[in-house]
């Protein structure tokens, strides 16, 4: 029965291609970078799928390769990079195996964990890389689990360098990536994607260009789903290369890697490692300004976008691959020049979707993390089912516990000292924790001279759409409502506004004011007075730090705040204000007070004492305005709250 | 943790009794009638829950007591009846048990039968009555079974009328009604809610008033939840019982059953039975004005008003039970005079709700069944989890066969001779067909006089909505698009709109146009055409009788196109259009062309061929236009449809 439900037409064939191909192509334009369940198939499709999808429609794209990173410091940079870099739209991005640096460990630095990360925390679509020479089979077993457990679902497969000068094979080991590419297929049937290594101009190692033909045959044969080839530095040899591939069989799509030069030292490294010979011409124009980095960046450049549009022209390139040496700039810049950086302004969802296959079916969060997206998923990253749309019922999963190790992903990407001119080298008094708040908001500088350009609770500066109520959010920072998160009341406007629209085209996005803030209990008081006014249409949570919970939500419901309508779709809520997992963000919004901000000051220090005892007196309070066509009535009843006092 | 939501208040106690109560007397004003799960608790609640909260809040509420009928046709028109008279919001009805009709039995006219109906059916709160004497235990564990597995949730326990004139206590058995509630709480522990009968002028066969007191308190004392009582005729009587029994310790509540005399004989049969005197002032009224049935009603109605008042304003009486004798007039009569029928326009959910247990959380329903829930919900009783709003997935449960059984529920109020009063009693062509559906629009006679009150797909005249789109409607079904289900689009009205309102109040619905209708293949394709220029716009499905299918729907997922957005909620999104189900819908579609229509004619007649040939020939076609804060697409897109074809 079901099956009768797909495209089938009996009346015409025109009517039925016709129907049939041009929703197919509006969900392709919409949802070829990320994308969600409920608003298309995209987070569905495995990465093999998706390149086809675009070679198909003709949509040319790109991919990004980084290294892991040596210390924890430059791993919190790395993953801000990715966010950064993210937004631009790349198919996927890989991650190297680092075999001196313990690469399927639990560091912070691993290619494991940092692939893990940029899944799962990032939302980007991951390649890891994994090499199998001078390891056993079940450590590559053991790796690959791991993988697949963290929700990995592409692997490159590589030999690796050998350890020693006299390399010899071991009979029953891996001594050739074809074997690990057996090895996946065999213990993982078709869970992995696979991905492997091709050389345009032949291994280093190859007995022949054509003997080395064969080998990456094999590899495809094999079951390798797609080959990424090492650096070049012409685009005939590239070209050459993939009909080679063509012509002995090969049909997988051959994408091109790309290097971008960007310093006489980098270059001479790659070079020496990778074997290649750097073509005269281009040794002719490095030499003379070899210590002029931004000079070679900008040959670098102008020779990468040369290059990549020889490919594109040729129609046989549809993708390509960049070697990024984790830098930003040398790449970004290609790729804004070949008009291939897309960085959209539409969202699939209001927040930032996670790469994690067990989370394809997300489709509801609770506001509180909306600027701590990555604490959540590491909070819930021990759920078995997503969306928990629902936490209001007794089934609920717990949320993870506030430990050490997540800190990691919390830890602000600023360094004590800025944070202490941002912040305060030493507050007198609450006001002067109203005073920074007060700056964050407004932008203007502190009275020491500096931006306040982040908070305990939001690690970057104030989003677009809050901007809307910036005004108002001044007037009460200063007063002592420390507002943490907002949102306006929205009724209506179409799913590609630019500031708050998501979604799909065609579609219709809504909200309820929303308002959070930390006061004083005497602010509190006289607010719930207020309150009884606006019974009927304000929600409100009002919590401190041991849990005291004061609201007027019925039987702990979920209240819908942000939604959206969609053509020939459900109804998609991605967020709402939820009672019980507002205690659990209680607990770290209180306990930012202290790891983030009290701890910049010595112990017993006038300065540690005042966020201790705004930690320990103040409330944290959420209010919404249910009646989202009228005017937002929050900032009255704030006002009414201040009369009240005066 | 989840604990810690619940009210508490460490700042004033004011606020938190305020914020509880005002929340609290809201969600008991909007919910004691039928309601949703998502919407408010109520439907959780059991019926002796209910009966506290209304005598909490002082709201003043009434019952129905119904018999089972004698004839399949009967049943027909009771099942009308509870629908009718479940308008007034009665807090339950309960179904006598009639031990010579097979009462435990799958038939039709059976007291089971009629009970599962009125709570899977017809929505309404339901105590099934069952007597014990001259049954096994085995018998009767098997009927309380039986209910329970149907979705009953009370059980009136009474002892029953013993079968010859001699009646000897069996030893092992069921001899009073005590003996059933306690082995009713032995074996079902608190499933059931219990009721029991109380006599106020003792039973016919107890010893003394005082004896059968004692009797009553040890059935109270057995585990009953209520007292329903005997008839009587002067509310002294009553409130003399009540008083004696809190007297002696019975605390539960006890609803004096109140009988509107509504004819002479109907009155005598039942004082015979009951053993009851009339008292001389009543019938010095009533025998001299015997023949005079409406006089005795009104004087009937007279009465029971005064005396339900006097009960009422005692303050010791909070709900009334009537002894309807399966009539609507009198009992109609004395509670609108009371003011406690409240026919109240608002609805908890566009469609009406069922009273199972398992169908509690069920929240969306696909809109194909609109005018015919009983059917939608015979097709889905088997189903072990409500809601199924996602019908798209592989998981999706089966709908129901349509077999012969559920024809009871499906067979039109009217006899075969109206239906072809309204119908035609000879059809020329599909023009004559055509006229049929234009003339149940506009509600004018056909050419023969009748007016068209039902449908095959309709069973009640156009819903009042419909009428909205009442002159657009006309002039399509004139040209041969015969619509069936429609709805308007609707941009935000209040929830309390006493057209499109429904859920509790303070919220905002909104719906997408839709409209469901049969054409030819001919208009078929001269449609699809047109809508190549509506794609992004409108969404359609086209099937017709073989179930070749037609669709622009993206990957088999449901549109909703009834929504709210309520007060501390989550958005409820009632209806939508689902294309898995269309399919099962579709089937039982065409199928009402030949059971309901074709088979009124002689086989090989030119009427019943005509209507085969639409069957056979014709297409269910259905539409939805997803930009609903426009002005409705949908008439353009036929009228674009006619232009073509001209």
């Amino acid at each position: 029965m079901v099956n009768e439900t797909q495209h089938t037409c009996s009346i015409s064939s025109s009517s039925k291609s016709d129907g049939g191909s041009s929703s197919g192509s509006e969900s392709s334009k919409d949802s070829s970078r990320c994308s969600t369940p409920v608003l298309d198939a995209d987070r569905h499709e495995r990465l093999r799928e998706k390149m086809r999808r675009r070679q198909d429609s003709g949509d040319k794209w790109f991919s990004l390769e980084f290294f892991p990173p040596r210390t924890a410091n430059a791993a919190v940079n790395l993953i801000s990079r990715f966010d950064r870099m993210g937004a631009g739209g790349p198919l996927f991005i890989d991650v190297t195996w680092h075999p001196a640096g313990d690469p399927g460990s639990d560091k912070e630095t691993s290619s494991m964990i940092i692939a893990n990360t940029a899944v799962n925390y990032c939302g980007l679509e991951t390649i890891l890389h994994m090499t199998c020479c001078n390891q056993t089979k079940d450590d590559i077993t053991g790796h690959l689990q791991k993988a697949k457990r963290l929700g990995l679902k592409n692997i490159m497969a590589l030999r690796g360098d050998p350890a020693g000068e006299e390399w010899e094979e071991e009979v029953e080991g891996f001594n050739y990536a074809v074997d690990l590419v057996k090895h996946i297929r065999n213990e993982f049937d078709d869970y992995f994607d696979i991905c492997v290594a091709g050389y345009p101009k032949g291994h280093p190692e190859a007995e022949s260009y054509e003997a080395d033909l064969r080998h990456l045959k094999e590899k495809v044969f094999a079951g390798a789903d797609f080959i990424i080839t090492q650096l070049f530095f012409r685009s005939e040899t590239f070209l050459k290369f993939m009909k080679d591939c063509q012509a002995i069989g090969i049909t997988c799509p051959i994408i091109p890697g790309i290097f971008p030069i960007q310093g006489y030292h980098s270059l001479r490294q790659l070079v020496k490692l990778s074997k290649l010979e750097v073509p005269q011409e281009i040794k002719d124009v490095i030499e003379p300004i070899k210590d002029n980095d931004a000079a070679i960046r900008n040959y670098g450049v102008e020779l990468a976008v040369s290059m990549c549009r020889e490919l594109l022209d040729s129609g046989m390139v549809h993708g390509l691959h960049f070697y990024t040496l984790n830098r930003e700039v040398a790449t970004t810049e290609v790729l804004k020049r070949l008009g291939i950086w897309k960085e959209d302004p539409r969202r699939p969802l209001p927040w930032a979707v996670s790469a994690h296959p067990k989370r394809r079916v997300e489709d509801v969060r609770p506001i509180f993390w909306a600027s701590r997206p990555k604490s959540y998923i590491y909070r819930t990253q021990e759920w078995d089912d997503f969306p928990n749309g629902r936490w209001g019922n007794s089934s609920s999963p717990a949320f993870g516990e506030l430990k050490d190790y997540y800190l990691f992903y919390l830890k602000s990407k600023s360094p004590r000292e800025e944070l202490l001119k941002m912040w305060g080298e030493e507050l007198t008094s609450e006001e002067s924790v109203f005073e920074v708040f007060t700056c964050y908001i407004t932008g203007e500088p502190n009275k020491n001279g500096y931006k306040v350009t982040c908070m305990p609770w939001n690690d970057d500066p104030l989003a677009t759409e809050t901007n809307l109520l910036k005004e108002q959010l001044e007037k009460v920072n200063r007063r002592g409502i420390l507002t943490i998160n907002s949102q306006p009341n929205i009724n209506g406007k179409p799913s590609t506004d630019p500031i708050v629209g998501w979604g799909p085209s065609g579609g219709y996005v809504f909200q309820k004011a929303y308002l959070e803030f930390f006061t004083s209990s005497e602010i509190v008081t006289a607010l719930l007075k207020v309150l009884k006014k606006y019974e009927l249409r304000v929600n409100y949570h009002i919590v401190n730090v041991k849990g005291q919970n004061i609201t007027n939500s019925p039987d702990l419901q979920p209240n819908a705040v942000t939604w959206g309508i969609f053509p020939g779709r459900e109804i998609i809520q991605p967020t709402v204000v939820d009672p019980v997992s507002f205690l659990y963000w209680k607990d770290e919004a209180f306990a930012l007070w202290i790891e983030q901000w009290a701890k910049l000051y010595e112990e017993e220090s006038p300065s540690r004492m005042i966020i201790q005892y705004i930690h320990d007196n103040y409330y944290l309070v959420n209010l919404v305005d249910n009646d989202f066509p009228l005017e937002n009535c929050l900032w009255q009843v704030v006002d009414d709250t201040f009369e009240l006092l005066n």
